[in-house]
């Protein structure tokens, strides 16, 4: 493994318990019925311990969209065609995808990471070029990127946290965009659940019954001629995964070490996240779960995780839309903490805790 | 009935569901495959059918916090001491209120209605004095109100709806505050679903487990010496209510006639709501619903709305704290629906639809 890669592994620590305990004495001290505010209360403590700050405030937040071509495509396992993922980029770019209008309402500035899509973009400011290769090989025929290739994309990923720490984020979301990648992500969840592929595979974008079939015929597969190694998640990214997925990986490794809480998207970005767990159970400690997406892998992250999602809006379009969503509740959370009046402050009776 | 009353309920139309049709016609050409923001899809086509327009916009949101006493609270099934409800008042108006927070956060407006607060207040720009008593009567042994009274709460809430209109708001999300509201409303779903008290009745504030039997019991008893009928929301309102609950059924009734979407919050207002329902069906066309309370008497009003909460966040305090938190996903709805870009105008390939 990569110096980079195992130094930053080695500098995330768990989040400070005793923070916990000091928020949960302040938001009891505020004019509601303690516990009141139910789970708005935990994603503020949450924050406070991340942050390891008894001041909790957000003030830059972003969603980095990784983006990259599968070479699996060639399978005829998808609703849309290859070239849709770098016609999204230049979407993403222009502001006029979901995402962008998402991140617009939250006030939170998206960055498009191009990771490995199969297409040369001229510069753009809110584009960064970060291509591995014109996208990932077909993994059912061939491991879908070497060794080598799955921990740069994690060290991509670790550097883009570190550039995001340095200009003062403190909330960010993970977001991906690549047709193809639902399959991707099943093979992962299927890999670290032990479930068959047929249980934790899904219609992505919108595909019939029997290209679904093939969908699942092609996971099966892929991992009985791969053999991804349960206990080794950059084996699985490589052989099974996508360039985007290990940016997701590595931008979470990247900013656990810099103590700045990431907010999960849905199965592709879970995909990700639970990648990074398993190479460090500490990286828990500093996401935040967001969407429950209609995709049925979803369940194994929310299993690993072992907390439940904040909503369940039936979604499942990815590009970071259900994360950048939880951003107002995460907000709301922390506003509560850092703006409501005390019972002493406001004069309020307070004979519940007496 | 009052004029006002039955003339309101009978101008309230089911609303058009040709705008369903024409609002998914446009999501389906925006840049996402067919129906792949779930929920917000529908959100969106619910709020351009209220406002039956073709080009949805939120400029002006208001939340009305309808504040009352209650007599029952000399039955000492409270946690907190009755004075709280008008403390609380003071801590609404100097903006340290959770609601007030999350209002500030939401870009909305907080309209506090003393509609029966045991205490004079002075004047002050963001209450609205719109007192009928001093608080209900004990419910434990008397009706909480005369049905003049009952009527003239709703009254007061459509009132309410009306000058809203007038001044250009176009998203509502109701509101409430009064020690012993959670007795009210938890006999009020009793009436209204046929379940016995103890399977409808929660701990509001944070009461314990005796005084939880004793609220139980005060409820029973109330229900039988005042028989209210289930057919008819004004006796159940006059007899086992409160007039802050009165106030947002009014609300409701003048919000549908003048086509405005209001945001239900939870146990209390979801009492409103029930009865308005119960009113004029169609008011269920108007309605949003936002988080699932920890209040068991709360699943009465999802029964009768046949629709899920947004979320569901283990929140119990009541405010409009919930409903204001759902603003932002209904606004998200809106913005998907009229900034994202269409598959033509990005040029996107869209082999999904073909």
């Amino acid at each position: 493994m990569l110096d980079l890669i195992r130094d930053t592994l080695d500098s995330i620590k768990p989040i400070p318990l005793l923070r916990f305990e000091t928020a949960q004495a302040h938001l009891d001290s505020l004019t509601k019925p303690p516990g009141s505010l139910g789970l708005l209360e935990d994603l503020a403590k949450k924050y406070a311990a991340i942050r390891d700050t008894d001041h909790p405030s957000i003030n830059r937040k972003s969603v980095i969209v990784f983006v990259a071509d599968h070479g699996v495509t060639e399978e005829g396992i998808s609703a849309y065609p290859a070239k849709v993922t770098s016609q999204m980029v230049q979407n993403f770019l222009d502001g006029g995808a979901a995402v962008n209008v998402l991140a617009r309402q939250q006030n939170a500035e998206v960055l498009v990471v191009d990771i490995g899509v199969n297409h040369k973009f001229a510069p753009h400011p809110k584009l960064l070029d970060k291509k591995i290769s014109f996208g990932t090989r077909n993994l059912a025929k061939e491991p879908a990127m070497t060794r080598a290739e799955a921990e740069e994309s994690l060290t991509i990923g670790i550097q883009i946290a570190a550039q995001l720490a340095d200009k003062g984020i403190d909330l960010l979301a993970t977001g991906e965009m690549g047709i193809g990648n639902t399959t991707a992500s099943s093979a992962i969840f299927s890999v670290l659940s032990g479930f068959s592929p047929s249980k934790v595979t899904g219609r992505g974008t919108g595909i019939d019954d029997k290209t679904l079939d093939k969908k699942i015929a092609v996971i099966q597969h892929a991992l009985e001629i791969h053999t991804p190694d349960p206990e080794d998640p950059i084996d699985i990214l490589a052989k099974v995964g996508g360039f985007e997925i290990g940016g997701i990986m590595g931008l979470l490794l990247g900013a656990a070490s810099k103590n700045i809480p990431v907010v999960i998207d849905g199965l592709i970005s879970s995909a990700g996240a639970s990648l990074a767990i398993k190479l460090n159970p500490a990286i828990k400690d500093y996401i935040f779960s967001s969407h429950r997406s209609v995709e049925p892998g979803h369940e194994v992250f929310f299993d690993l995780l072992q907390a439940p999602p904040l909503f369940d809006l039936k979604m499942r379009l990815g590009e970071g839309t259900g994360a950048v969503l939880a951003f107002n509740l995460i907000e709301a959370a922390v506003r509560i903490y850092s703006e409501m009046a005390t019972f002493q402050s406001a004069g309020i009776s307070d004979n519940a805790k007496g």
